[in-house]
């Protein structure tokens, strides 16, 4: 092997073992038996195989499904180092950009400039959500913590005290991303809420 | 919703829940911390990251590496139903195939009926391994637990008595799929067995 070849290729596998810490970081959302919080890695390839089901329901079905995929693979890399930011948590979301940057510049960094480059690109539009690939990448990452919430009787949601509402606010990309699939999600919360496993506002302790 | 696409919609959901299962799938492999096995579903996303990020690797760099992902994120959704078969494992590899299309089947069958064969393709072209796609899939599939192996010092190689030669069988793809990654595992091999964390085969028990 020739010399460049050998250090691009030192970065590549270098950033491939990095890449085994995202097994170790935890999420709020349980597995769906509820035995175990589910970690980033298993939840990125759960992601990238529900936007591949589901991309009949895109708003815009023309769009690059293939991008949506690699998006998704990446998209929660930068929680190596930033950690899981808890959806409904103010607090943490007020930096949460700062740390996810720097994390993206460490990461990505690692690898060979060109690599970089392309990876980085990939985690800044799904971040900037503004392209129709970003739109139905995040709408996808919204939705399916509503389904693990579902499945594990509303456990996160009741210990975070989290009701009807912010749930919908969260979940708000759906509705332009893939209208089909916001029905869907507010049918599953008039379920939610009949079960008992997720309070309306008026319910809300101290309002 | 209109009846065909409230029960379309539900196949898709269904089958995203029985998913979450393989996250419970334990394979041979710790995370490269050593801490645990690593499950199927990390592995997937892992996996299908290594094929993104060496793709420049393969011998036939034309091929459609969008396939290739999604072959990767699909390839090992059998094992939901017929659970890990370990690499070294010949019994288990005996009826390995007909229990993973037997799972096929009941798994893909799932979905909605054009789905479902979408899916069963991709996994047999997967298990096939006769396109180009289908090659490096499958190189990258056989390289990735040998850094697992490496990097947690062996564990699994010596709690199955695994010796070189086994490892350069079992990574036989590599060698037409990417040269270049095969020159690499072949010093990856070499510095294991300076290490003595892999055993060449003089020193197998019994031989």
């Amino acid at each position: 092997m020739e010399h460049w070849q050998e250090e691009r290729l030192s970065r590549q596998i270098a950033f491939i073992a990095e890449l085994d810490k995202l097994k170790g970081v935890l999420r709020q959302s349980l597995i769906m038996d509820g035995s175990r919080r589910e970690n980033t890695a298993e939840h990125s390839w759960h992601i990238a195989v529900f936007a591949m089901l589901m991309h009949e329901t895109a708003e815009e079905p023309q769009l690059d499904l293939d991008r949506v995929i690699r998006m998704l693979l990446v998209h929660d890399i930068v929680e190596i180092d930033a950690g899981d930011t808890f959806a409904y948590d103010a607090a943490g979301y007020e930096d949460k950009e700062a740390r996810e940057r720097a994390a993206a510049e460490r990461l990505f960094g690692m690898l060979p400039a060109d690599q970089a480059n392309e990876w980085m690109r990939l985690w800044l539009e799904f971040e900037a959500g503004s392209t129709p690939e970003a739109q139905y990448a995040n709408a996808m990452d919204r939705l399916l913590p509503l389904l693990h919430n579902y499945y594990t009787g509303g456990v996160s949601w009741q210990h975070n005290g989290i009701v009807r509402s912010q749930v919908e606010r969260r979940i708000a990309p759906v509705k332009t991303a893939s209208p089909k699939l916001w029905e869907f999600a507010m049918l599953l919360l008039d379920r939610a809420v009949e079960k008992g496993i997720l309070r309306e506002d008026a319910e809300r302790e101290g309002s």
